[in-house]
């Protein structure tokens, strides 16, 4: 997996084999070795910016959520190397309705890990203050609930900030970015947010090389929002052909070429297609109006 | 107030007598006359941008806080008046440290005087939830706390708009983006913003124009986060001062020559610069660090 082979293209460095703008057949295809990251530069690209963007803020550490899935695990890791494990503080946040006591303790073993203080705190009662205060509907909405829990989510890991002076690191992987895979002003906020950019099969590999536990690594994604629910299985692809469709996307190639690439159905790509533009709402500031 | 004059700079309709760009002397001037609005035009501009917006996500409706404060009531105004009455919802929601029972009287005026229905939501048991919650630290912090109310805000719209598939309208005017005045995944969060263009300044001439009530138009602007807080004292100028400033700000005046204009102390302007450079980090998605 470790390579120290780099690729430089047009003055950017690249860290990982993917396709090369300049390159004068710029026909793209999508092989499975597209995505293979270079694990070494990727850690020095990452906890450089982690360490620079924390000095510049003067800020005394970073706060992150901790779930027990690989993209927090992947975050605490590089922010542990990037400044230092005593000045990064995780935060385990179960709720009721999705507890698990497999996912509470490994994240107590990415603490352990990479050596960094843990605190657990239950949201529960602040989901169901929030429930009780809103009796006007039933509760039968199961992705208006989840969302009041990545919410709450923020407000924690925020207070806790806003105290110490640290600053929030993200865990968002750029699959769920471009899928809008995240609640609206709930996980995906952060101050640095140190993931965005790698693919969750490039999480993977990074996970490995920076010693995540492997049953981490191998574990099913799930944002948690309710009981039972995987990513792989609402958007009925596994992660490997997903993230060369959204390669794929992001580099202008037509739908039907992906199809045609991947071997997939065209409905798949479609759904792929549609979600990434219908979310993207999610990834920007609100609309407004241009008046002066 | 109401005039049909317009002017057309380089292809863009200005709504109000601000620079123009292009002229031949670039000599900005700051004088009270500057930022007047055309309100007839605006309100058209507004509306048009609401309505377009709500039609193009197919949303039967739009959810807002109303406050009792201005900003709120102009964006009740424009949204009312752009989906009409009965697709707008209204939500006050006071909180046990900053109850006031005059706002609360306020923003059920603002609701009669536009036609939308108001419901009101005590958030108090959300705050105390959070705080219970997270007992390392002592209650001391204002601002933490403060933060933590306009979030719990954020969550309640959300969940409102979510069970009912409204989306929430925002009231961030363009002085207090700037400056950073609002809470970093709170009240600045939404689907759309039509106020976020224009200074507090010219959201009172809107105010007036619509038909705003004169006592909210005329009511000192608080953020409400603790007791007593008003934005003009923290900021040690008043509005008309403020917007002017801001004004040169943004295109591009040095602090000096905005000193000399306006004759403020330079102490003054120099903090409203710092403001504006410090809060750029709430007006932006988390940093990420560009990998591929």
């Amino acid at each position: 997996m470790i390579s120290s082979q780099k690729s430089e293209v047009g003055g950017t460095r690249h860290i990982y084999r993917g396709w090369d703008r300049n390159s004068e057949s710029n026909a793209l295809k999508l092989t499975s070795g597209l995505l293979r990251v270079e694990p070494v530069e990727t850690e020095k690209r990452i906890t450089a910016f982690i360490r620079d963007y924390v000095r510049t803020q003067g800020a005394p550490g970073v706060v992150l959520g901790i779930s027990g899935g690989i993209d927090s695990a992947v975050s605490a890791a590089v922010s542990a190397k990037a400044v230092g494990p005593s000045r990064v503080l995780g935060l385990s946040m179960p709720e009721v309705e999705t507890w698990d006591a497999e996912d509470i303790k490994d994240a107590e073993l990415v603490a352990k890990t990479f050596g960094i203080t843990l605190e657990r705190i239950d949201i529960s009662p602040l989901v169901r203050a929030a429930f009780d205060r809103i009796s006007v509907f039933d509760s039968g909405d199961r992705l208006a609930n989840g969302n009041v829990k990545a919410r709450m989510r923020m407000v924690v890991l925020y207070y806790y900030a806003n105290r110490t002076r640290h600053l929030v690191v993200g865990s968002s992987d750029k699959s769920e970015f471009m899928l809008g895979y995240f609640t609206k002003w709930g996980d995906y906020c952060a101050d640095l947010s140190p993931l965005t950019d790698l693919y969750k099969s490039q999480v993977r590999q990074l996970a490995l090389h920076l010693g995540v536990p492997a049953k981490i690594v191998e574990k099913r994604s799930t944002p948690n929002l309710w009981p039972g629910q995987t990513a792989e299985e609402e958007l009925g692809l596994n992660y490997d052909q997903l993230d060369l469709v959204l390669f794929g996307l992001e580099h202008s190639m037509a739908a039907e070429e992906i199809v045609r690439e991947l071997r997939l159905s065209a409905d798949v790509v479609k759904r792929v297609e549609v979600r990434c533009r219908a979310s993207e709402h999610k990834r920007k500031p609100p609309v407004t109006v241009k008046l002066g």
